[in-house]
């Protein structure tokens, strides 16, 4: 985490007491850099630093802008409090509207039937409602979360997902679940359904990241950091605690060893023995590459 | 199931035939009692016992609004044949459409160069375009239908679902499929990807339920009724008919059962053996416990 | 793959630099001959054969529409290429818009205070955007592309997931993804998060199918096509490299082999011993029957 400062011109819709429920801000309008930026009453200046945790509405949206502007890496702005910072906000057809108008909102446009349609009620928005990527697949809208990094090439599919402050560095194909906190470096590829764990839920506090040229299987999931050009067979969940056969290049059982023990190794192939049921770890010779079809977006 | 009443004036919207497409009602046209509730032009007068099957749309609208909204918990109120009442609807930005005019409708605003967008063509709608909650998130709307019970402090994340007639009684976090039936008790987690398996499709017939403080790990899956403070370990599916080494404290084997002989056991551990392939059960020392900052709606 | 050839008009909307983003097609104006087709400011005519790979964003629209409409069925239509022809497009609450023209879009919008709302970022649009049907449900739209084949009374349920040039013969259940060139028969049922591997991505060069009556469990996998009858337990990921214990009536194992050994057999029930981890396979006693309250759509 760096101390560097960021000065932006946003845009917020406010509830009817005055709160801010969210703030949009344009590439152009973001600077490290205070000069030319000018508030107006539509415009609010806002400034943020990356080792100072965001204290409002207004810091914490700049901050996940400037994620998914690709302007930070996740992990790389102190985002501590912002579940606290962050309002529960209707995201409707007419645009974001604050948790307690939402029933009054419902009823009167049942009453003229005009209903309007409710997206989500979240603390966190879509990504595509505030920035626009040129060069990212992203199938469903819903899946990933403002402040979400996906690098330049990446394929977000159906059921892929990406949170906050996680993502892609580079091209990647996403069909599995980025948790918080995880970054997928590139040439990578999460299969349909795989988990990575996160550290908000669920009582793990191993931080996830995964290398180059990786493949999580379909239905896999992931407990460990997982260094370079290693793939999961599809439906293996790696947890980290899990007892592991490391075989050597004659498929013999050289010594037993956990999961966690292997963070971060290259080169390794995880499979559970379908006659044994034992997980076994090797080497890993049919690294994974992407479909270039699919990210020449 | 009681044989209490339910009273509510409720907003429908019609097709070309003047069939019932839904039915709204605001929590405040809703009582136990007929006092007060006058039926009109724009609000139709509605009835229904919990012990009595829905007989018609309006009816059918009601019970699951009902649920939703708190007034009686999944399962005890008489829901025999909605799927038959109900009819296909096109949930759209333009609200309910009948199926049989969307072919229409589709039509005529591409030529109008507006064109519509359709969600889901379901039986059942989302709840949130129903029912206003303030003390719970759901990141992804269409993920939650209408009839589903959200107790106070329950979180869905984008990959969680919950059916009608079914939810979480209390704070919970919701990250997997909760089923048609199934209940969550209060400070329960379900993973990502977590499966609950249900009674309408696949075979199953046991109803499924989960107690208090349990942890479904991410990608793994339930066919038993499972008691207070259990675990199952990320990517394992107990299946009821799964034959299950119970361990004592030393981790010693001392028998074998089927998951199912273990239904509403409380204080249980279920892993596989990562090494034997054995599902294995053993008491449950890390119990769940849910992170508050993602609670605090 | 025959060389039948298609005719129709379509309406297109085009980007700023005049090319197409997308074309519908009304069921009325596609026909197998070109009589009666006349082109007009407003309709463009289109020709595709079945043996020729679409050339143009119109061509392949309507070779997706064909599929879908079930004038044609899966893997019966040239699609070679589909990818590098669709351009990426934004699609929104005002319709596809140009990846290029997003970030305006967008700015324009919030500061006239009237967000648009994206949906998706892709090459594929929303079967359901396009096309009416009118005898399946889907209970997510954003989960089935354009291109899908649905047969009459088949449901997608909230986590099914359907590819283009994919889909099911006749009635099914699918709460599973059936990924690009996938076929299921009828009476099949794809459970919740179920996966059949793609030859897309994650290296996998089998093309999978599904045939009758047959049941994947839920958080199941499947790599070898199956045969009518078959049985995937929940939780099992059955790769068509894994080996196989072949179990005869009385349960005692026969003999070992490889997962792709049994593409196509039929009347199997595969399962992963809980006791010894073993994965195997025998008669399958209880044939899959859907649930008829839910396909009467």
């Amino acid at each position: 985490m760096t101390n560097k400062n960021w000065f932006a011109l946003g845009i917020g819709k406010k509830n009817k007491k005055g709160k801010y429920l969210d703030m949009y801000f344009h590439p152009d309008n973001i600077s490290s850099s205070e000069t030319n930026l000018k508030e107006t009453p539509e415009h609010k200046l806002v400034k943020v630093s990356d080792d100072i945790p965001p204290s409002s509405v207004p810091e914490a949206y700049l901050k996940l802008h400037l994620i998914s502007l690709r302007l930070i890496k996740p992990n790389e702005t102190n985002l501590d409090g912002i579940f606290g910072i962050l309002p529960n906000v209707a995201w409707t057809s007419i645009g974001p509207v604050d948790v307690e108008e939402l029933a009054g909102k419902i009823n009167e446009n049942k009453i003229k039937g005009s209903p309007i349609k409710v997206f989500s009620l979240d603390k966190f928005p879509s990504l595509l409602d505030y920035v626009s990527l040129i060069d990212v697949r992203i199938a469903d809208a819903s899946r990933v979360r403002l402040g979400a990094y996906l690098g330049a090439g990446t394929t977000v599919m159906h059921e892929g997902f990406v949170n906050f402050n996680a993502g892609t560095l580079g091209e990647a194909m996403v069909e599995g679940r980025i948790s918080q906190g995880v970054v997928v470096d590139e040439n990578s590829d999460i299969g349909g359904g795989a988990s990575t764990m996160g550290t908000l839920s669920g009582g793990n506090n191993i931080k996830i990241s995964i290398g180059k040229n990786c493949l999580l299987g379909a239905n896999s999931g992931l407990g460990i950091p997982l260094g370079d050009r290693c793939t999961i067979e599809a439906g293996l969940y790696l947890t980290s605690g899990a007892k592991i056969e490391m075989l050597d290049e004659t498929g013999k059982i050289v010594e037993s060893l956990k999961a966690k023990e292997l963070s971060n190794k290259t080169d390794l192939l995880f499979i559970r023995n379908s006659l044994t049921g034992a997980i076994q770890c090797k080497k890993n010779l049919n690294v994974n590459k992407l479909n270039e079809d699919l990210h020449d977006n």
